[in-house]
This record gives structure tokens, sequence and C-alpha cells, in this order.
């Protein structure tokens, strides 16, 4: 489904679905209701069927929730958010600056003690309502298990997504479902656990090899399983979604209804382990006691991908440059202050449609613009759809799933001619974006140990980006994946056959934005002539294959080694992709490419 | 007292002595005890009277502790000690590689169950035996406290120290104690503690602006403190060292005997605040139910240094640094194979103590030549001294003690003619210790998150270091001081005050060592133009000048930036020592600050 740009939530709906809500509350002897912007599996998608949040609010961003009082109803959203939660709710509700200030202290703040405040405990994890509950003790506020209100209100609400699951050939996983079975039952039997509890659908997509398209961008069907220690797996997914995948599943796999899910918990010998920050509070109720804390066994050997994963990934990487570059070429080819945002989209999106492979974008194209392009995860719709104006640059930040891997790929463009504040802050950026890519590293770091080298040339300008260098990336799954990630926030030791991105920006409120983004793979680095024999070292393999816009590039501030890997760089790119582009567009790509 | 080289300890001791130790373990009716190098405040050094480790296995090293059974006795020592510890022990004793075998493991492969194994419960920590308890449980071994063995059996033991206390002038310190004791009392007040147990000798000191001399380098004496949430405190420091000093410490501090340390502790009402990784598990039992863990709270206000020590500092280096220029110039007028590593450590000592401001060196010098170089924590000895050979590197690492400030640095010479791979490995090393010097970054952000910005040109050639970039640094205090590093072990957010070494260094066995160290001092960045307005952001301003050799440099793998901050810093050298030099030393130093 091609990406749309109408305005899907709308400020006047808000205050008399908030009025129905109060109602339901009242009835339900409750003070308060938790609406978060989460399904079931955390998933960073939801379908419409779980668009709870914006339904009732208006606000549409990606995360959030919001806590509606009797008088009061505060939407709770991150830094990235603040403008637009403004624009898109009505005054009825109340914008609170999260996670600066917390559920429990707006509640304590907001409610006297004795207040009851009830929640989905499908929609919160175990790690949530934990955190509520012990930042609440002491205030006489207690928070109360309850249907979930908005359903019970939203009368045309959606139905949950009741869409096919596919096989995933084994030539593009490169393990099959049946050793990943056998390995991580291995790891239970280690740990003492019994069982495990998957509620990640790309979690059970990738141990199964099954794909699946109950929400948009994303793969993966809905559903949660549960491994044995023995290997088997009991799989909750509405039979109907399964037509036709019992010889692919294999008689180790048990297909139960959905609704048979927490009676089958209940029933389970433990320890069973589940993973708190991302399992519902209502499956660890149902688990009891027989439930214990632990990481979610396939996270890791997910992110670690296999050969064939890595090399279905560049693939999928030379096929979506080749669409990149398409674009970028019609795009240079359009006189400045002739087009709209929401044109370079669809071009694009068409770009990467021709050839049939592309399943589905991987997220919507954030395509900003002169001031747009500083909104870091800005998403055009026709009322904020900008011209791209001469001395603009253009953030288009966009990817693909295909069967054999998902791409994500930033390219900042020079839109007319760019300023000299552009071009300066444009080369810091690709300094540190390069700085990265060239890096070495000592097998065992995490992303925490190694991302102040993307900011470093930044920092030196007295200039840095408020998000994290670099995410994990999926293999035909989510293009946000952990939990390996290039980020001050994780502890996780980079591991060969890892996927993350690697895309510093720079972003100047109200006057333009930055970001420059390539994939990487994690690998074992080969020994250098005159390097310590005994040291293991990592390095990374670039995926993305695209040409970085020259023309804002201030080739004097590069050192001897940033142009050189440079101009390797933009060579590699006209050999991978060249062969495969239109006559026009190979012109294009000769001079996009030609030494800095 | 000048540094010496005789060896303190050797292998042939040992035996008698571990014999007698098990006669005593036998009548104490244990099955073994433990001898950790470690004194009742966890210091690095400590006093001739806790120097247990040393007399009983020979073994001189700063960490590590023997764990004597009947039949085997393991020496645990890190990988610093690995070579040392061979060459000090005699075969009675088994070198155990620590911390990759725990104690708790070690000690389950040769004790039945039902073992039963003495400690003094004043040589370790809350931590400690908390560690060892859960990783024995099921094991049957039990940990037993005891009185100290050793110091039962050492019939020559020293006495502990007694020497005397001096007021440190508010001139140096910036702050009275009065001022700290009140703060602190807030401190505790505001986390609803009623009192803290300082069990850090530094902490004491800089507390109450005093200094000691209990043990060597490190200007401290010898004792506890309780803070209490008035900002009353009660000194259990042995009055004799306290001679004089009531007016100095005034009517705030109650100077109580030694022994009522402990009923004292039983006797406070809680909450009572001790830190769980230093403290005692003597003062824990003592304290009860009343004792909470917390951080010693004068850690952080001690790290972040006063505008009256950091000029201290920043004068004490100056001072430092003319005397290590006077030794340069020496040395470099030697000829390459006429000169041992003690005459250099003697010689430098000369020149640090010519001016009377000199307390004592801040640790014993390292020299080490060719090979020597290459071991971290060498310390030169009349066996290993070593001749300054032609093409060898020198590693040299010192630091005085002044009143108004802790001196470190490391500088590496060459001796004639050096090699390439050596001049290549320095020129990485200097790039690093560049690339720190000069960074930039936003506050908030420890240790853990700019380590990698000084290993970089290392890792990109395949090489890296086995130690920390950098550790803090006291004002007159411990040359080592936490918790603030530059290393990937620490998480405390870096403030401006606080003092470090920027120390990367690169060591080939057997062939040569390098190390360049500079202190420095984190202070608010200053705003540039076209920064980010709102960002508050760090930088360093560099404390140690002394010129880095430029003959180990090549020349061409500088970027013009690495080459512009390495002249700047020489042209700084030359102004702020130059004048404090003799005509010979001068003349000297004009060359090795020439541009390069």
């Amino acid at each position: 489904m091609f990406q749309t740009f109408e305005v899907t939530a709308r400020p006047e709906q808000g205050p008399p679905r908030l009025a129905r809500l109060r109602a339901a509350m009242a009835e339900a002897g409750l003070d308060g209701f938790l609406v978060p912007r989460a399904d079931a599996h955390q998933g960073e998608y939801v379908a419409d069927h779980d668009a709870r949040l914006a339904w009732l609010t208006g606000f549409t961003g990606s995360a959030g929730f919001c806590a509606a009082l009797g008088t009061v109803a505060g939407v709770f959203v991150d830094g990235r958010y603040r403008t637009q939660v403004k624009a898109q709710v009505a005054d009825v509700f109340t914008p609170v600056p999260w996670p600066e200030t917390g559920l429990a202290e707006w509640l304590r703040d907001q409610l006297p003690s004795g207040g009851r405040v009830g929640f989905d405990p499908w929609l919160h994890t175990v790690a949530e309502v934990e955190g509520w509950t012990r930042a609440l003790e002491g205030s006489g506020i207690e928070m109360v298990q309850s249907a979930n209100l908005v359903d019970a209100i939203w009368e045309d609400q959606p139905s949950p997504p009741m869409r096919p699951v596919k096989p995933h050939p084994i030539e593009f996983a490169g393990e099959t479902a049946e050793s990943k079975c056998t390995r991580l039952a291995e790891v239970l039997r280690k740990a003492g656990h019994r069982a495990a509890v998957l509620t990640q659908p790309d979690s059970i997509m990738w141990l199964l090899n099954i794909r699946g398209s109950d929400i948009p961008r994303n793969p993966v069907a809905h559903g949660f399983a549960v491994l044995h220690d023995d290997g088997r797996v009991d799989l909750f997914i509405a039979a109907v979604k399964l037509d036709g995948l019992a010889d692919h599943l294999g008689p180790a796999v048990t297909v139960c209804l959905p609704e048979s899910l927490l009676p089958a918990l209940a029933a389970l010998a433990g320890p069973v382990r589940y993973d708190r920050s991302t399992a519902p509070q209502k499956l660890a109720d149902a688990l009891g006691a027989a439930g214990v804390a632990g990481n979610d066994p396939c996270a890791l050997p997910k992110a670690t991908k296999t050969a064939a994963e890595i090399a279905g990934s560049a693939a999928a990487h030379l096929r979506d440059g080749a669409a990149m570059v398409e674009l970028l070429a019609w795009l240079d080819a359009q006189a400045p202050g002739s087009l709209r945002e929401t044109q370079v989209v669809s071009r694009l999106e068409s770009c990467r449609r021709k050839d049939n492979a592309l399943q589905d974008i991987s997220f919507d194209t954030i395509a900003g613009t002169g001031p747009n392009g500083a909104i870091m995860h800005y998403r055009v719709s026709e009322e904020t759809d900008s011209v791209l104006a001469d001395g603009h640059l253009l953030v288009l930040d966009s990817g693909g799933q295909y069967l054999d891997g998902t791409t994500d790929i930033t390219r900042t463009i020079a839109i007319g001619t760019p300023g000299e504040d552009e071009r300066a802050a444009f080369t810091r950026v690709l300094q540190g974006m390069i700085a990265m890519s060239r890096l070495r590293w000592p097998r065992g770091l995490a992303g925490r140990d190694i991302e102040a080298i993307g900011r470093m040339p930044l920092w030196l300008a007295g200039q840095d980006f408020n998000h994290g260098l670099g995410h994990g990336v999926g293999a035909y799954l989510s293009v946000h994946e952990g939990p390996q990630r290039l980020s001050r926030m994780s502890t996780v030791p980079l591991e060969p056959g890892m996927i993350l991105s690697n895309e510093p920006g720079y972003y100047r409120e109200g006057a333009f934005g930055i970001r420059i983004e390539n994939l990487l793979v994690a690998q074992a680095a080969p020994a250098l002539p005159g390097g310590d024999p005994e040291r293991e070292m990592l390095c990374w393999r670039t995926l993305t294959f695209v040409p970085i816009d020259r023309r804002l590039i201030l080739r004097d501030r590069l050192t001897t080694d940033e142009r050189a890997w440079l101009d390797a760089y933009h060579r590699e790119v006209r050999e991978k992709i060249g062969p495969r582009l239109g006559k026009a567009a190979n012109v294009w790509l000769d001079a996009a490419t030609a030494p800095i």
C-alpha cells in the first residue's frame, strides 16, 4: 500500500470521545483510565484496531499515552513530539513532558489518596506496572486492572488484523526453524527454564521462519508462542492466518487457539521465562509463581545474522540503492521550487516498486525540506507538504522491505545552492559517519562504548544531535530491532553479524536538518600487519551504496583519510549500482561519485 | 624518603611462614585463611604493618590475595602481575589468574563441603564478603570471621604508623571544613540518613582540611570518622597524630579513641550510611540494622575541585614540569648506553626535590627502558635495573606531591635512534592523547562514553592497550582518586572541576612500551560561534606542560588539526616552563618545543 498523506486524526474528534470515556470510567468506578499507544506486543507500529491513543486524542506519534482523569487528561509525549502534540490535540488534553514527568508523579499531583486508575493489563508490560506501583507507594493511589474502556466506547473500531502468514525460505533465513528451536531449547535447559513465553512478533517470525502482514511496514503476524525446553513450540496465532502452513511449521509446532493462551500459561510447569520489559502484565498474572524474569531468548540470536541473511541484506541494498539513485537523478533534474515533499515520497516509492521485489516500504518515508528537515520524525501530510525551495536541504529517510532483507537509508540533498552553515554542518555530520564506518574496535564493546566516535566532529563545533547514532535492523523484519544499538543506552556487546544503522545528524530548529545514514554489518576484522596478534577486533562492512551529496561537502575540512574513504565508497557505489541503472541515471551517477 | 630499589621480598621467605600460618589455622580450627593486600581502609598503598601478603608470599604487587589452605595456597593476581608473581613466590604458592578465577569457584574445587575458611573482617569489605557468600551458596563451604592469624605469627611486624597530621591551608583547599561538613550534612538529611561512616582516609583528610603521613606517597592518616547530619564529626584517629590540631579542627570535630569506634557505631541511631564497596565487614556488623548502603558522601565533592584546588594544581604542575624538563634536558645530553634506569629515577627525584616544595613523590617512579617499558606497572629494582641502550624507548611515569597539588606525568623518550615501528606506534598513541585533549562533549557523559576517542588511532591499526585511558587525581591527595575515571568501567558523569589523567599507551611484550600522560581538568566549554546555544558542553584544560618527544613523531601522519594542537601545546610549554629553567635547559627546551 502506497504511503498516503491525509491527516488521519483531528483535534475536534477528541472532546466528545473523552467525554464518553469519562462516562465509562464513572460507570466502572474508576477515577482515571490509561490509554497507551501500544498493543499487546509492544511493537513500534500498531494495527488500526490498536490505534486507541490516536482515536481518543488525535495524537498520532509513535510513543506516548493518555492518562484520562475526571477533569484533566494528560497526554504524555517525549521530546520528539512536543510540537506535534500541540497541533494534534484539542485543549481538553494537557500535553505532559515525558519521561521528565513520570505518570506516578503526575497522578500524585492530580489525584487524592484513594484515587483508582484503570488500565488494560494486555497493553502494559510487567516492568511498567512495577514501575508505577513502586512510584505510587504511600500515595494511596491505586492502579486497577480493567477491561479496555476505549474498546467499550469505540463503535466502529476496526477488527484485529487477520492477514495470511507465509513461509520465509531457508535460502534467506540461513538456518532452519528446527535448528533454531533446538539450540534455543538448549539455552533454556542450561538456564534451568522449562519454557519461554515469546510475546514479540518478530521473535516468533524469526524462530519459525515465517513472515506475516498484520501491520503496515513490518512483516509480522500478531500472536504469542511458548518455546519448550525440548524444542517444541505452541503457537497462539489465529488458524485463519496459518492456512496452508502446516507442512512448513512441522510436527514440533502446535497451533493453538489464541483464546487458549491464558489457560495454557496457567498450566505450565515452571520456571517459565518471560521478558518483563515487553510481556504484558496479563501474561505474568497467568504464569503466576511459575514465571521468572529473563531476556527473550530469540533476541540475541535474531540480532546476529546468518551468512544467508547478510548476503540477502547486501543484495536487497543493491536493489534498493538503484531505486534511490534513480530517484536522486530525477530529483536533481527538477528545478528548485518545482516540487513538493509528497511528490518526492511517491516518486521514491514508485522507484522502489518498479521491479516488484518490494514487499512494502520499511517505514513511512521522511521527506523534510528546509525547516521540516529539522523535525527528526517528520511525516509529511497534506497540511505540512512543503515546496523544495532553492537553498533548502532535503532530508530523505526511507527504506524497503524485501524478501531477502530490510533497508533503511537517509540522504540529505541540496536543493539549488546550499548555504555555508549548512555545508559546514553537513561536512561534520559526514566526518562522524565516516569515522564510525572506518572504525575497528576490540570485541566485547557495546554501542555505548563507541558511539562518541560518530559525534566527535559535531562536538568539536559545539553541536550535537538528540537521537542515537544507530539502531539494529532486522533481516526482512523490523527496521528497528533490538537489542543491538549504537547508543549511549546500549550496553549489549556488538557481535559479528549484527546489522546496525550509522546515522549521525544535525538539526537547527526552524532552519534545516541533516542526516546521513548507511547500514553496516559487524564482522571480524582482518589482521593488519603490525597489529596485536592476540587481540580480537571487529569492523564494519557497509551495506548501503548510494552517493553522498558532494555539493554539501567542504572538501578542505576533510582529512586525507576521510577523503580516501569517501572516494573509495563512491567508486564502490558506481561499480555496484551503475550496472543496474538506465543511461540517464548512469550519467548522473558518474558525476555524483567523482572523486572529491 | 627517596625511592629505593632493593628487593624487599624474596621467594625463600615464604615456605616457613606458610607452614607457621597453617599451624595457626589448625589451632583455630580453620581449613584456610585469607591474606589480602589490603588494610582496613582499602587504600592503594599499605603501611609496612599491613604488608601481610608480601610478608607471607613474597609477592609485592599492589592488588591480590592469598588463600592459604592445608595443602595448597593460591595467590590470586590480576593480569598486570602474572609474570611478576612467578618470579616472587616460592613453589609452595600457586598463582591463580584473578578475577578470571574467583575465590569461591577456586574454593569449591579445593575444599570439601564443611570446609571453613577464616578471614579478618577488618580487611575485607561488605561487598566482598557478600560476593563470596552468594557464590558459595550450596557448597557447604563457610567463610568464618577470625582474628588475623598473620598478625599472630608475624613476630617483628612493624607497628601501625603514628605520624603527625597537619592542617591543609584554606588557600589550597578553597573551602573550609565547616562549609564542607555543613553541605554534606544537608546531603545526609535530604537522603534521610542520620550519619555516614567514612572509612577512606582521603575522604576524611579532604573533609577536615588535614593531611597525614602514615603511608608513603599519599598524604593521609589512617583513621575513621562519623559525619552526623548536623555537621558534627567524630574523628577516630590516635590522638598522638593530632597533636596541636585542636584549633584547626574546631568545636564541631570530636576526637575519639580509635578503640571506641565499634561501640560508638553500635550506639548510633540509624539510618547510618556506609559504602559497601570500601567499608570493612567489621563496621557493618557493628552498625547492625542501623546501617544502610550508600556512596561515600565525600567522594563526588572531593572529585570536583574548587577554584583554589585547580589553581594550586596548575601551579604545582608548572613547578613539577620544570623539574621534568631539567631531567629531560640532562637525559638527552647522556650518550645511549651510559645510564641505568635507577639513575634516571634518582636524578628525577633530585630535580623534583631541588626547590624544597616537594612533600613526596606521588608514587614510585616507573622508568622502564626497552622491553621493561612494556611492563605496565614496572618498578625498577636492583635486579631488573637495565641500561638505556641505543634504540630503546624509555617510559618515564612519575609525579610529585606538593602542598598545592598532586602531579602525575608520563613521557616516552627516544634513547639514540628509534625504530620505525616504535615511531608509528608512538604517533598513534599521541593522536589518541591529542584527540582526548581537544575534545568537547555534552555535559552528562561519563568516562565510558568518551574513552574510545583516545583509543581510536590505535584501534585503526589493530592495536590497543590493556589499561584505562585515565584516572582521577586528587588535590594534594591520592594520585589515583575515584570515582571519576576515563574508563570503560566508569559511568559517573564527568563534572567541571574533576582532574583526570589522559594516558593512552602501547605495549609490545619483550620489545618496547609507550605511554604519554597529561593531567586535565574538566571545565565548562566556552560558547562557539555556530554552536548549539542551549547545549551545555564541557572541555578540558591541560595542567601538564612538558615537551613530547618530537623525534618519535611521524609528522606526516598527523592531521592539520593535530599538528596545530601539538605546536600550540609546545609553545605554551616554552612560555610557561622556560622562565623557570637554567640556561642549558632553556636551550634544550627551545629545540624540544620547536614547531613540528
